[in-house]
């Protein structure tokens, strides 16, 4: 077995530049699920993976339709039965990319500078989902696969993975396994190897209000109606009240606090106020009162505008009272929150406080709950002492702020946990304008992965 | 003089086709004015007003350049030195048409339905400066001239005329004149001819408001920063109080207040409650508290977001933090506010109410006082004539909400006073999708301008 491991390694060792040629393809398509212009494209990224796997020995790979975007199936079982099916969640869509004046390259014209690959989607998750895939590569080129796997890559978890649950329960034979590894939760730092053990859920909104039957001369009109830009802002405001705590009635009844050792742990994440300073560029911190920072994204829910708009945005003045503003906004959640209660604490939010005269309605575009996991669980202390021989340091364990829908689906779908882990930084502006995937830490995630894979096989003895 | 008069009526009466076809070809140029993409346009529009001034008999034509789009200047000066000359003020350029998906034909291809021209311009002012252009084109084609006409067409109007202070200044001999008539300032009813004789000002800002360095991930970083949009609408929101008061420092420290008689006359206007709510098509009217509707709009100053926007606005959701929020916003003033002062007061609130380490920027977009003119003015009083023989019916004297930035202007630079009226109605939704004009109220206002050349020249007598 050593010998296999020594040999993987060294075939990872001399096809970095392969490995990044493979990426940068694998970049180079728009697989932008939000929105339906770009489906063609989402459809070519899937059919690239599934050259991909079969390039890989992939013994049986399929293009399965969803009411969206496809979902990628794979299998490699030459292991044989006596040994545990891994099943590798990822997902090949990525956020789109405006704004893209914004860019220092083009969003999908990878480029590397300064170590870093620059491409939309090269940390959040093509690049974290091919560290995988080069593992694999690497071990088959060098002999077999001492387990067996299974990879679902779905095309819409930008977009809240509408399509999975149903996806999931119709497809339970096709997805047994022992359990699922999950590589899209990051690293918190680029010397801190990371495991959640944690996710925040999403629920996510899109507010109309109206006033006016149709857009108003401001002069004319100026004075009688209420603006429902106004409206919206104040409904925002008064979201939060002054010290950073959501107004929504009811909204914290359900969350679970930390214990004390969460509290300790969290605390020696490192996550302090200078590091969340240099991370977001912010001149000063903000949020709910009471809590440390690495507490309000791990542990706290939050609410947040993701967009907003009304009336005339182009170039100079037009004196306009619009008929209709909106927003886009969304809470994360932390357990036992559900989507489904604070979808009725706006909704009550809205209906208290809307003026009268104002129409207004609320769409739930994205709804998942928050999860837990076990920090006992045998992949995860693997996948722990890989980390620790790879990086010479141990994970940290953390309780991630982003949602990862996917997680609560197989536990209730499939019945099987996720080890949540990942090789995206937080500085890697994902999401953003110049997202970017740190190389030495992709090719670093790589021999992690092909070490995990050899250790898992013999049940981290 | 009678029989001069009622061959020019005759000529409109068999005109009105004419005049329908002639409108409609100014109206299919889109000489929008605020966005730099139609310059070339706006250009054409000034070609198609020098061509047909030439056409109905102006002995001098010129485009005048200034900084941005040209003014047309024409000259009709046949009745001879010792008769009066009429300025005539007007505007080419139009509001930008968009959201174009609202309109139930296309903006820019004119189209008659139900009594109505529908386009962008239609109202605001294509056809009301078509109005005095048909009614000279009658005197002409029938008869000469009783008085000397100047015009001085603008393609700045719907941007705030940024040029035009500047230009009177440089051009004061060319356009000496007797009083200015302005029919930009529309009519309060269809069967309510009316006079203004006071004006609000405007004062236009566009704000930012910038936070984290970039675009963050709502997940990661969600709880951490003060989102811009949230400190935006928080501002917004603080800048009125819940009783519709403004809250910038002294804001209403230098308003003039209504007299006895002036509440008077505006409480007879008959634009009450019910009128308001069918204009807009609002379900409640909202505003000041303490102040009629009509006061509000005609002789309070009165704050409006024109516009917002920050964040994801596309289709779907998309986890953001935006680095910034944007919103133009703008107050009408009434005498003696000042659009200077403004800006200072709302500079303060800003700066007293923005939160630590948030960065704001605002730029002043236009800017123009409020202002009052004489009842008592001759011009006026034979324009009140005209309407009533028209119309059957004598004029309402109003203080209108909207700003005319000229008319400051034409007293500071070229010491005229302006005769405010016109034929635009309240629902003809101007600056809003299906923009239309009535045009059996273009008609009459071309008769009535006729009736008031004839009137003029013989000073009322």
């Amino acid at each position: 077995m050593e010998n296999y491991l020594q040999s993987a390694m060294n075939y990872s060792a001399g096809h970095r530049q392969d490995f990044l040629d493979n990426l940068t393809d694998f970049l180079e398509i728009k697989t932008i699920s939000s929105d339906s212009a770009y489906a063609v494209d989402v459809r070519k990224g899937a059919q690239w993976l599934a050259d991909y796997f079969k390039k890989i020995g992939a013994g049986k790979v399929q293009i399965l339709e969803t009411q969206k975007h496809p979902v990628v199936f794979a299998e490699l079982s030459q292991a044989g039965e006596d040994k545990p099916t891994i099943l590798v969640y990822g997902h090949y869509d990525v956020q789109p990319a405006d704004p893209e004046n914004l860019w220092d390259s083009a969003p999908f014209e990878p480029a590397v500078r300064d170590g870093q690959l620059y491409a939309r989607g090269a940390s959040d998750m093509k690049g974290q989902l091919m560290v995988t895939l080069s593992a694999i590569e690497s071990i088959q080129a060098t002999g077999r696969l001492p387990v067996n796997f299974k990879f679902l890559v779905e095309g819409e978890e930008e977009i809240g993975s509408p399509s999975i649950a149903n996806f999931l329960s119709t497809h339970k034979d096709l997805f047994k396994s022992d359990f699922v590894l999950n590589l899209d939760a990051g690293m918190i730092a680029r010397d801190k190897p990371t495991i959640v053990y944690g996710l925040r859920g999403l629920a996510y909104f899109e507010i109309q209000v109206s006033g006016p039957a149709q857009d108003l001369h401001s002069g004319v009109f100026g004075g009688v109606v209420y603006n429902p830009i106004q409206v919206l802002c104040e409904l925002i405001a008064g979201m939060k009240d002054n010290e950073g705590v959501i107004q929504l009635p009811g909204f914290y009844e359900d969350v679970l606090l930390l214990n004390e050792q969460e509290k300790q742990e969290l605390a020696q994440l490192g996550m302090n106020d200078a590091y969340y300073l240099k991370e977001t560029g912010a001149l000063k911190l903000h949020g709910e009162k009471g809590f440390s920072p690495v507490e309000r994204v791990g542990a706290r829910p939050t609410l947040d505008v993701n967009g907003i708009w009304g009336g005339y945005t182009g170039e100079g003045p037009k004196t306009v009272i619009p008929a209709k503003a909106f927003a886009k906004l969304s809470m994360r959640l932390v357990p036992n929150q559900t989507p489904e209660k604070v979808k009725i604490q706006l909704h009550e939010y809205l209906a208290n406080n809307a003026p009268d005269g104002i129409k207004w309605e609320m769409t739930q575009l994205s709804s998942d709950p928050a999860s837990i996991t076990d920090m006992d669980f045998l992949p995860t202390r693997c996948l722990a002492a890989s980390f620790e021989k790879i990086w010479g340091i141990p994970p940290v364990f953390e309780r991630g702020g982003g949602s990862i829908p996917i997680v609560s689906h197989m536990q209730n779908s499939l019945g099987v946990e996720s080890v949540l882990s990942g090789f995206s930084l937080p500085g890697d502006n994902i999401h953003s304008p110049n997202e970017h995937l740190d190389l030495e830490v992709y090719y670093k995630g790589i021999d992690t992965v092909i070490d995990f894979i050899f250790r898992i096989a013999e049940s981290c003895e």
